[in-house]
């Protein structure tokens, strides 16, 4: 009676090896020395660290919770957490990606990239620690000074420190043009005074490192209304001469879910804090951080529910209950294993194509962050940058939506089990549940799909993403689904065109399908990406292979998707060309 | 900063009077003196007692949820309970259907239907309570010898003692046939000896009644295996000698939510128990129990997404953010309340439609069951019971399904503030998730439907549905909605047919499509109320009416539904139509 858990490595495997051609990595001058088989070591080995450390004390996190003392404001992590920390730092994970000059390995934002997968499956709230030091990793390394990179990314990789992204205010989370904290410049010294509240702070106190490095929106004085006024500001809990600076946690959160991580009301007194990018620049800073940890959060939604798909397969093979309805499958048992029933196997079944589906649609996205930072030809890096852009809200979005289904149907799966506290399922549900929320809602995802990526420079991520669809089941015309998914991606050309047209005339009817039409996006992707799996399991079908259940699995895999998943889209245009349809007729007494 | 509920007595008292007639309660003689208004007097009265007294205890029942005793083996219910129950005894609504002879208020299930929604709307784990002992007495009631009733009866109907259903063991939940508690006869007197562990007794063991009548599912010697070998005994908790029975509670589950529910683990050692029905037919004595709560908990599902919708409502109504996409439409403010925006009215609206068709739904079904027992007509009874059969397991599942599906919308239009526990939605969230479970999982209602239901009668259940639907919509074949719902009828038909004849020649084919199948039989019948509610209220607004906003309302929602949420019927079709594809092509190790 316990969650289940292995890495999914020989489909990682499979993904980068096979589908995505090693991710270019042999054209990235950068990682002339790293090769495939280095990069599945390095993730092996991260794996042994998921499974073994940070799984252990999932359960814990839950129980026992963040507690907050108000006597000196401090935040208690769970006790399990603090060797868990350890090893996951010692073993050098923080600065995985980080430029070896500040202490870091180096290595492919690839292997960072499906580490995230591995340690949220394992873990989500442990995960929230070092995660959100990696995404502070990452914005203070690409904007700030390098007298404040000298001094403060060596110990946020070493683990010693850690990082947090302050954005929302009691008034404003999404929109935050209604920012009110303040930063005033001093007269004599590069120093700024921030003074305001910050609410929901991911890891904004706890126990775990000696130093917490805060990222904080705020506005300079007579800064621009909206979000044009607002600027970066690195705010140390602890000032380089050791003394306390004037930040303090007001309080944690009572959550549904994800009880181990910090979820902080953060009080700026006069902090003392350092500006980072230009004045009133802030915000394009921040999202630097925030699009990599869009995709992050992905990942998440894909791990849970991989955890959950373990978790309910397992159970599904051990409970007996019932006969097939053929006859006895184990009639030497009491009763069969309920896996033996369809519609048991459908709800396991959606799982895997999911899982197994979304982790190559995040995958495909993923391996281009390096080729967009590190490709030597410009038009290379441009095009990797292109796609980032556009599929970021749908990676965030679709596996966030889906790895909170999935982890329900495993939930379902196991029945009355599933609904108590024992096998851990339940936890897995509420955990997964914030994904779907935090650095931007699925909603704004959305909208920021159709509203900003889609009309920039005139559709030219969108013809990107064509181009790299088309790419994927070009090779494969004599595939038994080509038919449906050329059918498919016109369905989606159709779509859009009327978005660009209709949207453009009226905003709102783009803003009011926005949502199916993101789910779209992704359903198209999952096809090209099945379409060519499948295929490239039959070639591997062909040769000698010590893998004939992985690649028979995914033949039959990509047979449930297309007949199963992807008719959704029918239903999906069919909701979009109807636009805003009465949306907006009604009045506010109406509802 | 906290969940918001008005009972939705207006759209109930449409549905019950506009679309449905007022129940033919004119043709029943029973209820000659139970006029129309009188039930939506009693319905006012108890909207009430929920918003006043369940309401107000249900964050608490939660927060402290049931204390169990390893020392007297006893389960303390949170303290603000007792009060509520008294409230709700006193004002004699466990026994609002019982016959007067046993102290009953021999009044329409109608009443006690619509109470179903509104008590789980404010208290789900509160209902349970009264919920279970409505249950016992129906069962008592139709199939319990007199000197039973008798003694049993009267006190439950006043509250004084309560009732569980007992089926659920550690080997077996969906597949009784595998229950191992024993009951042996004794040798000269009616009782018999009850021996053996059940799990998950909702209520099995609490302090809200001096004694708790346990009807219990247990095997006689050499009873026959399978389910044809069950019969059913009434087990008290405490005899009739004021001694104390061998039963008592090994412990409570603890759960995802539903704390305020004591869910027992329940010991029978050597008990006394009295048998109810014929020897090995206590399954489906037992069945009478659950098929009428398994419509209750299809209400169950419903009341708690309206709860969730009038809070996410109340909370898109105040809280301001960003601005209209056409402009500041509160430019006094500083950002226009979140309403304005078209993809949080999507996610309202959603749930807005859900809810009202959904009501429509169960009360179309639920108005039946007075009928079904008192129509001095033999056809139309049958016809009732009929109807009632096919579309229990529909009303269950559905409606759990949709009603967790929208308590998500609502938590998702809060954002963060929807995962922290101060809304008290997520509460919802974890509550609502059991529906979709207990009483039989909504896999096995799917099955239930299609292996049972369908073929029952050569099809004699399905051909009463039809005509009901195309009863609701002939009069309005000038609705702009007409031809689009006569198509998936049409739709509708093709598909049971092709089910019957492949399921016929395969069970697989028809049992690994049954989900989908069930939702599309919900959705058809939706959209045939919802065209029917739409075309009333087009026909009220053409009279003087005070209630312009509701009609219109009505008239826009379902504008959304047949663009937004029927079109969901083509996927469903395809869906089906593909029958068991590969799902019954993977090994056990290709999972």
């Amino acid at each position: 009676m316990t969650l289940h858990y292995q890495a999914p490595l020989q489909d990682i495997e499979f993904i980068f090896s096979e589908l995505l051609n090693n991710a270019k990595l042999d054209q990235l001058p950068r990682f002339a020395e790293v090769t495939p088989d280095l990069v599945m070591a390095m993730i092996s080995e991260g794996a042994k660290l998921c499974e073994q450390e940070l799984f252990l004390c999932y359960a814990e996190g839950d129980q026992v919770g963040c507690l907050y003392n108000p006597g000196d404001k401090s935040v208690e992590t769970p006790p399990s957490f603090k060797q868990a920390y350890q090893r996951y730092v010692t073993a050098g994970w923080n600065g995985v990606t980080l430029d070896e000059a500040y202490g870091g390995q180096a290595l492919p934002h690839l292997v960072g990239f499906v580490m995230e997968e591995l340690s949220c499956a394992t873990n989500l709230a442990f995960s929230a620690y070092p995660g959100l030091t990696g995404g502070a990793i990452n914005c203070i390394s690409a904007h700030a000074s390098e007298t404040l990179k000298q001094h403060y990314l060596p110990p946020m990789a070493e683990g010693k420190w850690s990082g947090t992204m302050c954005l929302t205010e009691p008034q404003c989370g999404t929109d935050l043009g209604l920012i009110k904290t303040k930063a005033t410049p001093s007269n004599d010294s590069d120093q700024f005074r921030i003074t305001g509240t910050k609410i929901w702070i991911t890891s904004g106190e706890h126990d775990l490192t000696d130093n917490i490095i805060h990222l904080v929106l705020a506005k300079l004085p007579n800064a621009p209304a909206s979000t044009k006024g607002i600027s970066l500001f690195l705010v140390p809990k602890q000032l380089p001469d050791g003394s306390r600076n004037g930040v303090s946690c007001g309080g944690v959160e009572h959550k549904m879910g994800l009880n181990g991580s910090a979820t902080c009301v953060m009080n700026f007194e006069d902090a003392i804090g350092w500006l980072v990018g230009p004045p009133h620049g802030g915000l394009r800073c921040m999202f630097t951080m925030m699009n990599n940890a869009r995709l992050m959060v992905g990942l998440q939604g894909l791990g849970l529910a991989e955890t959950a798909y373990q978790t309910a397969l397992t159970f599904a093979k051990e409970r007996l209950q019932s006969r097939a309805i053929t006859g006895a499958k184990f009639p030497e048992l009491p009763a069969d294993p309920i896996i033996v029933h369809p519609d048991v196997r459908r709800m396991l079944l959606r799982q895997k194509v999911m899982n197994e589906g979304n982790r190559a649609l995040a995958y495909w996205v993923g391996v281009e962050i390096d080729i967009s930072e590190y490709h030597p030809d410009k038009a290379e890096r441009q095009q990797a940058n292109d796609f980032i852009q556009l599929m970021t809200p749908v990676v965030k979005a679709f596996l966030t939506d889906e790895g909170s289904l999935c982890c329900n149907l495993a939930l379902q799966t196991l029945g009355g089990a599933g609904y108590t506290k024992d096998w851990g399922i339940e936890q897995l549900v509420r955990d997964v549940r914030i994904t779907r929320i935090y650095e931007g809602t699925n909603g704004i995802q959305a909208l920021d799909l159709v509203g900003r990526k889609l009309p920039l420079y005139q559709g030219r991520l969108f013809a990107v993403l064509l181009t790299k669809i088309n790419q994927l089941i070009e090779p494969y015309t004599d595939s038994p689904h080509f038919a449906q998914q050329q059918q498919t991606i016109n369905q989606l050309k159709e779509t859009t065109q009327w978005l660009a047209i209709n949207g453009s005339k009226d905003p709102e009817q783009a803003a009011a399908v926005a949502t199916p039409y993101l789910r779209l996006v992704a359903l198209v992707c999952l096809g090209a990406l099945w379409l060519k799996m499948a295929a490239l399991a039959k070639q591997s079908l062909r040769q000698d292979t010590f893998q004939k259940d992985f690649y028979q699995a995914k033949i039959k895999s990509a047979h449930f998707f297309f007949s199963k998943v992807l008719p959704e889209v029918e239903f999906l245009c069919t909701d979009i060309h109807s636009g805003k349809t009465s949306l907006m007729d009604f009045e506010l007494d109406e509802f």
